[in-house]
Formats: C-alpha cells, structure tokens, sequence
C-alpha cells in the first residue's frame, strides 16, 4: 500500500518488478539520489538495490564519526611518538597506527563496493589513499626493523597522514580549499616573482649604499654586508617583524637613509601585499563561481534522475510527473525527521497550481526546499497552563509574564551583567566580592527559571535558540564548578587552581551575552556565526598544512633548543642548552620554548610565525640554510592561506550587505505569508505578527499568545544554511548563468562537458 | 570670420550681441562649461565676460603651481620653527609665514570675484580658509607677544596648516577621500565596539587566569596584574608588534595558556581585521559610486550649458543643432595644443552620419571624448633618411635597422642587464669591476644611439614612452655621475661619497628595465603605474594626519628623548638622555633616534608606528596616558586609512580584471580602425598593423614604414587616465544606472535633487 493504484497501473514504470519490495527500491534509489543532490554529493554509486543499501550505509553518520575518530587518533598519534609530549613505546603506537590504517583501508573497501570498479580505479582520491596506506606500512616496516637494530631512523611517512585528511570522501570542502589555491597558484607566481624582483634590487641598492660604511647592528656585527643576509633582512621586513630594528643603524648614520626603508615598506609591504590579496581574491572568486556553476548542474542532473526513478504518465501524451504520494515517500526517507505540516508546506510550494502531482521543473528545485531551514512553531500552551490553568492565568502570574515580556527586563539585566564585570575586575580575595559572586549567579538563575516559566520549554530549547543554549550551559556550568570549588575550600582548606580558572573564564564568558541586546552587534556577530562553518574548513587546511611542517620541523630542529623551568639553575638555560645561542636576541627574549621538540610547541611555534616570522634562532643553531624552510612556510600560510581566509570573509560580508533572499526563499516566504494571512483573516484579533518578532529575538512564543491561536506556524530561518555549499551557491548565485536553468532538462547530454572536470567522480 | 553665417542668421542666439568680440566671450564661455565638464570641476562661477575672463585666470597652471609652492612652503616651515632641524630666527620665519597668508588670501580674493557673492560664503571650503587664516594670525600674535615677554608660548595653530591642503580649490581628490573615510566612520565605529568589546572581554580574562599567578616579564615586573595594562598590551597584540614576547611568560608557565593568545590572535587580529577591511570595502565602494554617479550628472549638465550656448536651430522647427565651425571653435579654445586630424578624428565620432552639426546628445559626450588620450602618430621619415637617403637606405644600415628590430636585439640587451647585475653584487674595489662598468656604460649608451639611429626621434621620445625615457635618463645621468667619480677621484685623490651613492643607485635602477621584457610583469607594473595618481591622493591623506599627529606629538613628547651621535662619549647615551629609560627595551635597542625633536624624526617615527606599533618608550618618559596618542594614531592610520587604501587597491586590480574598454572608447576605436581600414585598402602591401604591434612594445614606428606609407596614423592610449576622476568612473561604468544616460536631456529639471549633497558648490 506503499504506492497508489494510480501509480500500479503506470506505463512509465519501466521495470518489471510490481512486487512491494521492488517499489519500496525505487523510492529508495531516488531518495538517495534527492538526498545526494541535497547535500551536493557526486559519487557515482552502483543502482543495483544491495549497493544502494551499501551506499547508504556508508553515508551513515556513525561511520562517518568513526572514520574522523580514527583519523584524529592517527594524526594525535605525533604526541606519543618521538620527540614525545607523553611518550609510549614504539609498539603501542604502531599497534594503533596499523588498527588505523585497518579502519581507513576497511571504509576504503566499503567504498569500492559501493561504486563500479572502473570509476573506482579512475578516481585520483583512492589511488592517493591507497598509496598512502602502503607507504606508511612500508615505512612502519622499515622503521620497525631498523630500531630493533638501533640503527638510526625516519618516520617519513608521518608528512602523509593529514593527507587522509583531505582525500576521504567527506572531506569535499577541504579539497574544494586546496583546488581554489591551486587555481590561485600561477597568478600569484608571477606577482611573487615581481616582488622577489623587487626585494632583490632593494637589497642590491642597501648593499651599495650601506655595505661599505662600516655600520654595525646592535650586537656589535658588521651591518648590511653580506648580500643574502640583506635579502632575508628585507624579506623579513616586509613581514613587520624586524621593524624598525633593521633600519635603526642606517637611520642613526643619516635620516636620509630611512627614506630609503620608508619607500621599500610602501612599495613592498603595503602595494605588493595588497596586489596580493587582489589576484587571490580575483581567483578565488572566479574558480570558486565556476565549482559552484558545477555542482549546480550535478545537482539538478541527480534531481532529474531521482525524477526518471519516480515519473509516470497520467494521461497519454502528457508530462510526466510526480504524484504528492510518491512524494511524500521520497521526503519521508529523504528527511525522516521533518513533520508533517512542513512538508505539506514544501508540497504546497512545489504543487503551486494545487494539481496533485508536479513536473519536472518543480520537482528538481526540491533538493534546495531542503536546505532551507523552516522552523516549525508549534505554539503548544505552556505545561503549567495545561497542569494547572487556574495559578497560571492568575494576575500576578500574567504580570510576572508581562514584566518577562518587557524590553526592560533584557535592560535590567544587562546593567547587572554589566555590574557583574566590573566586580570580576576587583580583587576576588575580598571576601565581600567572593560572596557577590552567589549573588550574580542567582540573578542569572532566576532569570532562566523565569523565562522557562514564561516561555514554552520546547520552543525555548529549539535548535536555533543559541543564545538560550548559552546561558543555560555557562550559568549551570559555573554554577556546578563554584560548587565544587567551595566544596574543595571547605573540605581540604585549599583552592584548586584549575576549577578556578574555569570558574573564572565562565564568568567571563557569561558577559558576552550583553552583545546580543544591541541590533547592529547582533547583525556582525550572525555573520561571523553564519560564517564559522566555512571557517572551520580553513581551519582544517591549516592543521593540515601545520602538520607537515610540523613534521619536517621536528625532524630538522628537534633538541637543538631546550626548555628549561622556571625553578631551573642550570647554567644552560640562560642560552637554551645550546652554546650557539649565547647572547642571541632569541636566547635574552627567553624564547626557548618556542622549539620544534615536540608536536604540540612546534603547533605553537607554527602559529607565532604565522604572526610574526621570528626564526632567526633556528638559523643560528642549525644553518643559515634553515630559513629556507621559514622563508617557504611564510610564502604558502602567510601569502597565500591568510589572504584566501581574508577573501573569504570578504566575500561573505559583501553577500551579507549586498544579496536579497534568494528567488527559492521568496517563494516559501510567500507561501508562508499567504498561510498566514489566511490565518489573520480568521483571528483578526490575535497578534501573530507581535509573535513572530518575539521569536526573532530567540525566545519562544508561549503564554502570551496561549489563547485562541493557530496551533501552527512557520519562520524561516533564512539567514542559516544548512551546509557550506549552500552559502556558496548564495554567494554567486546572482551571477549564475540564467542559461543554466534551461539546461536542466538534457543534463545527460551535457554529461561531458559537466563532469569533464577531475574534481568530480565523472557520472 | 570666427562664426558661420548660418549661425549668425540663427534665432537660437539668445542675445542682442551681433559683434564678433561677443561671439567670441559666447564661445569661450561654452569653452569654459566644456573644460570644466572635461575636467569634473564643480564651481558655479558668474558668467559675465569679466568673470570668465577672471575665471580662466584662476585656473591657468602658474597660479596653481604657485598656490602649491606657498602651501609646501607655509608646510615645510616646520622645519625652522622650535623645535627645528635647521633654526631659523623667530622674525624669519614669522615673515615666512606672512607671506604664505597673504598669497592664500589673494587666491581667496580671486575665488570671491570669480564666483557669485552667495555662494561663496555658503561654501564650507571658502569659510574654512577664512577660519584658518584668522586663526593663524591671532595665533602669531599671540605667539610673538609671549615670545618677545620671554612667557611660555605654544604655536597652536599649526595643526591647522594641512587643513589648507584640504580646503584648496584643487584639492578635489583629497576631499573625496576625506568625505569617503567620514562616510565609513559609522559603520567601523559598532565593529570596532565591537572588537574594543572582544579585548576588554580577553583582558579580563587573561587578569583572572595569569594575573594571580606570580608571572613575571622577562624584566621581571609583574605580569598581567594590571587591567589597563592588559587591555594595552593585548592591544598592541592585534598589530602583531609585541608577539611572542607578550606570551611567552604564560607560555613558559604551561603550554595550555598559548591556547588562549592563539584564540585571541585568531579572533581579534585575522577575522576582525578581516571584517574592518570588508566593511571599509564596501562603504567606500558604495559612497564613491554615489559621487561618481554625481560627478557624472554634474558633468553632463556643464555640457548641456554649453550646448544651450553654442546652439542654433538650422531648419525651423528643428533640433537645436551646433555647426562643426562652432564645434572646432570651442575644441581648440579648450585644448590648443591638439592638432587638427586628431580634432576631425573626434568630430567624425560625433557627427556619425556626416551632417555636418550633431545635436545635445553627441555634444554631450565630448568631454569624456577629450579625456581618452589619442595619440596622433605621424610616420615621419626620419632625419638621417631625408638629410642622407643613399647612406640611410644601404644595405648594412637596413641590416643595422633589422637587427634593432630584432626579438634577439631586446634579449642581449637584457642578458647584459643581469650580467651587469652580477657585476655590481660583487666587490667594486677590484679595478678589473670598476672599469667594467664603463663598459656597461657604454654597452648601454650604444642601445640607444642605436635606438636613435633606426627609431624616429620624436616618436622615441614621445610622451607615452615611460622606459624610453626611463633608460635615456639613467643611463646619461650614470654616465654624468661616473665622469665627475673619477675625476674627482683623479684631481683630490679621494673618492665623494655623495656621488658615489647616487652612481650605485642609478647603476641598480637600471636593472628595474628588465622587467619591462616580461609581459606578464609589463600588465602588473602598468596596472601600478596607472593608479599611480590616485595613490599620490593618499599620500597627501598621509601627509595631511601625520602632519597633524606630528605637531602633536613634538609639543608633547619634545627632547623627552635624546639622539646622541655615534662617537659620543656621554654616559645619557645608553638611556637616551633620558634616566626614565635606564635598562628599557627601547633604550636597548637602541631607538633613541625614534623621537618627537623635529618635524622630521616625528614624520619618520609616524611611518615606524603605521608599520609596527612600538610605542613603550614614550610611555615610559612621560606618563602611561601617552598610549592614547598612539592607539588614537592606529585606529586612524592603520584600521582607518590604510584599510582603504588596500580597498582601493584592490579595487583598482579588479576593474583591470574584469572591466572591457568603455562604450566610448569602442566608438572612438571603431572610427580610428575604420580610417585605418580605408587607408589599408588603399596600401594593402603596407604592414601597418605590424607597425601598430611594434608600437604596443614603446618604441616608435620609423624606417621599417618609411617607404610609402599614410602621412598618419590614431593610437588610443587607451589605458591611461588623464584625470583620476576619469578612473574612477571607469570603475564604477559598469555599475552606473542606465537611467542616468536618458536624464541628460533635462539635468535643469533635476538641479535640485542632483546638487542637494553640500560636497558640490551647488549648481
């Protein structure tokens, strides 16, 4: 009874089976299909029914997580191997590195079952796991037996591991990051090349000016003498790193000798960086438009196919087309969680002319009717109402509600948090502003109690309500540590230092809640949250990229600077434990901790050169030479990442200030207004509206609107996108070729131009 | 004779004027309308004969160069004031002074009897110089009579100086920057609450987590026990200056507090920033569309003006019309110096269908016409080839001729720039490297005689020829330079080393011409040398708030610290001068050179602090509230100043990426390779187009087309501007609403809404 009779006696039903089962794997087919172009997936999976059940269960959330454990568990392997934080022995991390590779060669074949050999084979993305894999067990073997030999030896196969990383088949917007850089790469070549040209005849021109004077630096050496000493000084320079310390000598000879730096900072720092970012920007935009000019055709390409699983002709010679049933079922296994009243609203989007059944032109815009997040306001009577109307719609309990209510609650407490700030600035051994501290958290727990009093707890717990979620972790959470803190002071007479930071940085925390109350922080900070997924992505790309030059790092410079503690009185720790560096900048700054001895400094290190390229310690120490890897990290992380990162969050404020809801969003807001004007014209009297901008500021709608209201609404959380690539498509979906949505209907004859890109698992 | 008879008999001439001198004041006014059209001038000046006359007076170039020399000199006084580089008595620089203030009150005057009464005084520019001049009068009143009573005095107003700058009729370009940074201040001023809000946040945190802990810096003070001290020094963390020094005493405590300053380093420095240059971006994008849109309109309804003044109906009943005569009237009152095939070339663009007269529309547009630049190429023959054509046209000098033209001819010559290169890296002592050079020399000296020898001159040396004339004049002034080297090394035996560092630099700029080989070099040196002119506009920005910052900053931190020179023996030299600076970092370093004592340390010690933020020092001798100077000084120069120059610049690069050429100068492209078309289909044997390629190289057309070629020939200089206001609205083409190009009819209708905003002297 799964389909109707109407859809039995189809003709378009082109397969033989008329068995139950058969048609429930036909609506299964095209839910993965939907499914896939919902959340842009191109693999081209087997249509036989035992590999769309392989293939759904690959896409399974717990295997995804599993397959990420096993990758951190791989990558966090660098704490326990050698240079350790926590060092284990050499058997136990290559137990674990093999279950590993165990784990990802497993996914690996489960993958393989999935799609056809030949398109398995001709994808670079398994060729390079699978290489991989080998690689690190060869390289395991080898390092294996040549320990147990005690001869010396390289794990040179740990560069590889991030790389998993980027490969796996979830990692599609790390790969889409590293294309847009490649993509990047011959642009920037050549603006590199003109830069390096530059700095080059600066560091002539200081050579000749300067070399001969006999200045000195202030360490007493011979300043400006040496040509590739003066190209590295000047290319560090650029990064604002050794200024104005590298100038100081010339300038302290004559001020005429700073014109001199002035005009190569304004020619080198602040023109090349800015053409810089300028041709990364521009090639960014231009190949991310393109990718999502793609993925746009695959989706719709996948949607059509989905649409052939489904079609059946309703009267001879007509269109065919979809019947709301075959729907329904698709949306059930496609979204099982969705309820019904929104589902009936997407169908009553597509449907428009009320027809039973939608085209293909209708049905293909389904995969983005999903990524729209329509929150379902079920304005349900508060429990207590239910539980006992009478005390709950009593005057002071509805003044209480009013007083909730009231913009000048949200006032009230912002002047205590406000208050709250400046006690945590005073001196917290005052036992006075100790016990203030009660107070404060009291305050805020009664004002979570009241809203939970006021608000419907389900509406007020909802997935978009994040302020809410805010308040209520910080606040329980300081609540529970200062607890346990007291309880530890009373107990054994001692504070525990680490609750206590919690407890502070809690405390802290809890003041950023003051932002949300002013409307235009609120628009910057949505943003940035909008944005942080994204962000997330870069931050993957980096971790990668740190990694590898973490690894060789740890191979080129582990030992060679030592950390010694505070209490320490060796001798040593005035130089680091290395002679070479008596009497350094880098030894007297006390940066001995900044060394490559272990994953987690070298992490660190990573980042501080990121900000700054400080390195001249490790040239002092090991070579000169040694800055060429200082030199290429600053290139690739700080030239290139940065200024992607930087075009990225242009990019997406640009969107913000600039873009309209897209035509999609409209029409499901329209369909919603319309709904809801229906609604209106049968309760003139009730204040929906009022309700609905209650509900933008994150609180839910319950008492006040407990009366006589419809039991159901809808709000579209417009400005949250369920997946990366749907901020994308919004991003560039005003310069989309209009001719693209007329070339839906033949996407199979496009085939070849569409996936010709080897980004793509060709279709 | 100047006027046609039609136009005499025209019953359009609005006037009882019949006299030829009144025809002639009708044309120059309209020569005036176009010319300010031409060059977006916006002064609303009478129209009377005088007042033209007195008009046209105020803008000739002498007038105007000197206006800019008595503001470079009221400017660069501050050189000779207290406290001075050069000291100059007081009565000096006084009578200076004077001077400066009557020659800007003169232009004042001139500007007054130039323009209508009303408008003139409610013209907030002519009211601001009225304000500054009596200002600095009363001040150098006041000042003298302290000074001669031997009281305390304080030159004030001499922070109003750069404001005249400003306030200058020509000061266009710099008003609109200033009106673009007023017009972004809104938007920065909530996201830098914003970020203000996030350090508060990140400095509290930091005083409950490191505060308490008995951390101390690496000069053994207390560390992070002080929340103003935090919030600064975190401060200062976003500019990168203090970074790792600023962590590295939590760091060495325990690793985890490096996740803290990365966190902080990753919110405040990359995504704020980040969102400061986005939101500068986009303001600035918006606003100057808006005053472009403006600056169009204005310009259009000059152009109507003119055409109301030049228009005659020629049959009844008819368009209002202007004759050729007219036309070709007004062009060479408004450009004398263009020639006349370059004046038919623009009329028969014009007047497409050869009627002899165009209407409004195709008036209209002259002046946008007259800023694409048209250079006229005449093929002369060259002088050798008139004065000696049998020698000329041999065999071996054809060859000679070949050779020149040759690809290989361009590669030797830059082969020998990077052996030259190599030459001047290595030691200049050794004689064998020394005399290599005049080698080189004359290496160089023959390219261009050769040059000379197959390239007709006066294309050789025609405007357009950057690198022509770049190489003539290093290489003669090298050559200049090396003569009187040596002998004044030969006559005193020693060698100056003032002529010696210029030789070094002409010798190291000569290099810089290799990269005009490389075309991929040539299009991203030509994009920056054509926004050259609109950088200069933010240099005078910068000149402008340094300016300012520098006054400031001499009369507050004055001799606090001291220079002393490097053979001093005074024991004040280790701290400066200065006890409060025993043992401080910025005594260490020694950056006792980096002080307020005169105009021109403080200029120089600004441009340090818009690079990096080092500012403890100043600090230190005066009082911690001196780090207000300097944190006002960053978020104007740096968050403020320097984020839409980067917006500019990217800006820029993107218009060069994407934008084609503009209707207009397609039309005028159309009519030179129609011309060309009709002369090739007269002369098909004639390789013009080969001529025109070897022309896109800079180097003119000379014998190769000697033979029989056209007496003349167009080439648009199509990527440069003669204004800057013509880049900008090259920029901003593309976005300019159609609408406006069908308004230019009525612009007196418009008036109102057109000139509302007060940036414009209303029209």
């Amino acid at each position: 009874s799964l389909l109707s009779v109407s859809s039995l006696s189809s003709h378009t039903l082109s397969s033989l089976c008329l068995s139950l089962l058969c048609v429930f794997q036909e609506l299964e087919l095209a839910s993965v299909f939907v499914s896939d172009a919902q959340y842009n997936r191109n693999i081209f999976f087997d249509t036989s029914p035992r590999a769309v059940r392989l293939y759904l269960l690959y896409h399974r959330w717990f295997l995804k997580v599993l397959l990420y454990f096993f990758i951190l568990v791989n990558l966090s392997l660098a704490v326990f191997e050698e240079p350790a934080v926590f060092p284990l022995p050499l058997w136990a991390t290559m137990m674990v590195e093999l279950l590993c590779l165990l784990a990802f060669s497993f996914r690996l074949v489960h993958y393989a079952k999935v799609i056809p050999p030949d398109k398995f084979w001709k994808d670079p993305k398994n060729i390079c796991i699978i290489v991989i894999l080998m690689l690190t067990l060869v390289d395991m073997i080898i390092y294996g037996a040549l320990k147990a030999t005690n001869y010396y030896a390289l794990r040179w196969s740990r560069v590889l591991r991030p790389l998993l990383l980027v490969n796996v088949t979830e990692g599609r917007q790390l790969r889409r990051a590293f294309r847009s850089i490649r993509n990047a790469l011959p642009q920037i070549f050549y603006v590199f090349l003109l830069f390096m040209f530059s700095v080059l005849i600066f560091s002539l021109m200081a050579l000749k000016l300067l070399g001969k004077r006999g200045l000195q630096t202030i360490d007493g050496a011979p300043y400006f003498t040496h040509y590739l000493e003066i190209v590295f000084d000047l290319y560090v320079l650029v990064t604002t790193a050794n200024s104005p310390d590298v100038m100081m000598p010339a300038y302290n000879a004559s001020f005429v000798f700073a014109i001199f730096f002035i005009v190569y900072i304004l020619i080198n720092t602040y023109i090349f960086m800015s053409v810089f970012l300028a041709v990364v920007y521009n090639n960014y935009k231009k190949y991310l438009k393109e990718e999502v000019r793609q993925l746009v055709r695959a989706k719709r390409h996948k949607m059509v196919r989905a649409f052939a699983v489904l079609q059946e002709v309703r009267e001879e010679g007509g269109e065919p087309v979809v019947t709301q049933a075959n729907w329904n079922q698709v949306v059930r296994l496609v979204r099982p969680n969705i309820d019904n009243a929104h589902r009936e609203l997407l169908w009553s989007v597509c449907d428009d002319k009320n027809q039973g059944a939608i085209g293909k032109a209708a049905f293909v815009q389904l995969a983005d009717l999903l990524n729209i997040e329509v929150i379902t306001l079920k304005s349900r009577p508060h429990p207590f109402h239910s539980l006992c109307p009478a005390l709950y719609l009593s005057a002071p309990s509805r003044l209480l509600s009013r007083m909730v209510h009231h913009r000048a609650f949200v006032i009230v407490y912002d002047i205590i948090i406000l208050v709250n700030a400046i006690f945590i600035g005073l001196d917290e051994e005052n036992p006075m502003i100790a016990n203030s501290e009660w107070v404060f958290l009291a305050l805020y727990l009664l004002e979570i109690l009241l809203k939970l009093y006021v608000f419907e707890p389900r509406t007020f717990f909802s997935r978009h309500s994040f302020w809410n979620w805010f308040d209520i972790i910080i606040v329980v959470s300081a609540l529970i540590a200062t607890i346990i803190n007291s309880a530890v002071k009373i107990s054994g007479g001692y504070t525990s230092r680490q609750i206590l930071d919690i407890v502070f940085i809690l405390r802290v925390l809890r003041l950023i809640r003051v932002v949300d109350s002013i409307e235009r922080f609120r628009a910057i900070i949505n943003t940035l949250i909008r944005i942080g997924p994204a962000i997330l992505t870069f931050g993957q790309l980096i971790v990668v990229v740190y990694y590898v030059f973490a690894m060789v790092g740890m191979e080129l410079f582990k030992g060679k600077v030592k950390f010694y503690e505070e209490d320490s009185t060796d001798p040593a720790k005035a130089y680091c434990g290395n002679p070479l560096l008596r009497g350094t900048a880098f030894a007297q700054l006390n940066y001995c901790k900044n060394n490559f001895n272990n994953v987690v400094s070298s992490f660190i290190l990573l980042v501080e050169l990121t900000v700054v390229n400080q390195c001249s310690g490790f040239a002092t120490v090991t070579h000169v030479s040694a800055r060429i890897f200082f030199f290429i990290f600053h290139i690739l992380v700080v030239i290139v990442i940065i200024n992607i990162f930087v075009a990225f969050v242009l990019e997406a404020f640009f969107v913000e200030y600039s873009v309209d809801k897209s035509d999609l969003h409209t029409s499901v807001e329209r369909k919603i207004t319309e709904l809801e004007l229906a609604l209106e014209q049968e309760k003139l009297d009730d204040n929906l509206v009022n309700a609905m901008e209650t509900i933008d500021n994150d609180l839910g709608t319950g008492q006040s609107a407990a009366t006589n209201k419809p039991a159901l609404m809808f709000k579209i959380a417009s400005k949250r996108y369920r997946t990366v690539d749907a901020l994308l498509q919004r991003m560039f979906e005003a310069d989309l070729d209009p001719e693209d949505l007329a070339e839906d209907d033949s996407p199979e004859a496009q085939t070849g131009r569409n996936f010709g890109n080897p980004t793509f698992s060709s279709v």
